[in-house]
């Protein structure tokens, strides 16, 4: 093995295991095909009965499944009569094991759409921040939290 | 564990295990890094001898891999000739097994591409749909339908 | 099993373990939301004392982790200072085993940035070759080299 040092970090600290991380990879490739394929009802329900979705900078928080299915299918519906292609890719997935057998989860998502005709458009990115809780052998979103970039932070 | 209820839903099916799933991001990497590198007549032999790959809204379907392999390396010609950098991203990869042991991907993937001395352009997003074959402890692509936003479906 | 042939290709060879394709892919996701966290020190953590990272586009070579260290500073201060949002998405990471023990591994990486009150801008395209290391049951990257898309090759 080679020998060198390296300073004290976080690098070797807190990964989980390849099948929650592939688990977790296909649940989200599948509840964002969901939401873009106009399936608002399916995607709902990865959602916990009490979820809440939050996205600070757009809209007030949506609590318990059936405002955010509401606002689900109100927003497919809206696509649908504007016929535009809307894709949300998640990717750079970190997840936080939590002690009572929850999970936190950080990915970076991009949103884009393409008009019928038109040209596609890469217009936003955003920080998803996701509390999920064990159901029926797989997760479901109990929290999300939405943090669009270029919006002024508390800090600022 | 926590407590909690979440409705019926597709969440909790037909996810692919850990081994598979790795397997497959590393055939997905590998093969597009072929195609960008100007590498035709391997990225050809990545499909099966009858694969197809159809991509309806931009060309004919090629049938077989000669033909496959044709237009890749026209392709790549025409790239090098425009010293062109040219980069496919496949992501949010979403598994299902057949019963057969074949398997069916779909992907989304960005197309991107950079001339010399100038600007990143990403230009097209699209829908990527494989079927795929074991062959010698991996696999083939024995069918791929590309399907590009921004264009009129069947039920529009 | 179905029957195919396919021609004799590199995609059976030569992919690692889903337990290490999910560590190097937690590597990275964490390792990049470091520096766009505007946390330089730990990002540079994630390199060995004599870690290289040589991006021949744009500076030269940085040799040692004092010198990754002071310039990622240097940018995390800039970028503060411009109250700008950045971020590095990486993706289709092929992992090469080496006989000792190492790792050499190709990413591809988009960088975009989004202006307070702003519009996002994806505006680079590079390809990531990464050395790395076995440390503390993790890795540390020793070389990066980052080849940037719409710069002359040497053989153009």
């Amino acid at each position: 093995m080679t020998e060198t040092t390296a300073a004290p970090g976080p690098r070797s600290a807190g990964y989980v295991s390849a099948d929650l991380y592939a688990h977790l990879q296909q649940f989200y490739a599948r509840q964002m095909g969901l939401m873009d394929d106009g399936r608002p009802d399916e995607w709902a329900a990865t959602f916990t009965d009490d979820g809440v979705f939050d996205e600070p900078n757009r809209l007030d928080p949506l609590r318990g499944r059936d405002a955010i299915l509401a606002s689900a299918r109100e927003r497919a519906d809206r696509l649908a009569a504007e016929k535009l292609d809307f894709r949300h890719w998640l990717a750079m997935l970190d997840v936080q094991t939590q002690d009572d057998g929850t999970l936190r989860t950080r990915t970076y998502a991009l949103a884009m759409r393409t008009p019928r005709g038109g040209s596609l458009d890469v217009f936003a990115h955003v920080v998803c921040h996701d509390h999920l809780v064990p159901v029926d052998g797989s997760w479901a979103v109990r929290h999300r939290r939405i943090d669009a970039d270029g919006v002024a932070r508390d800090d600022d």
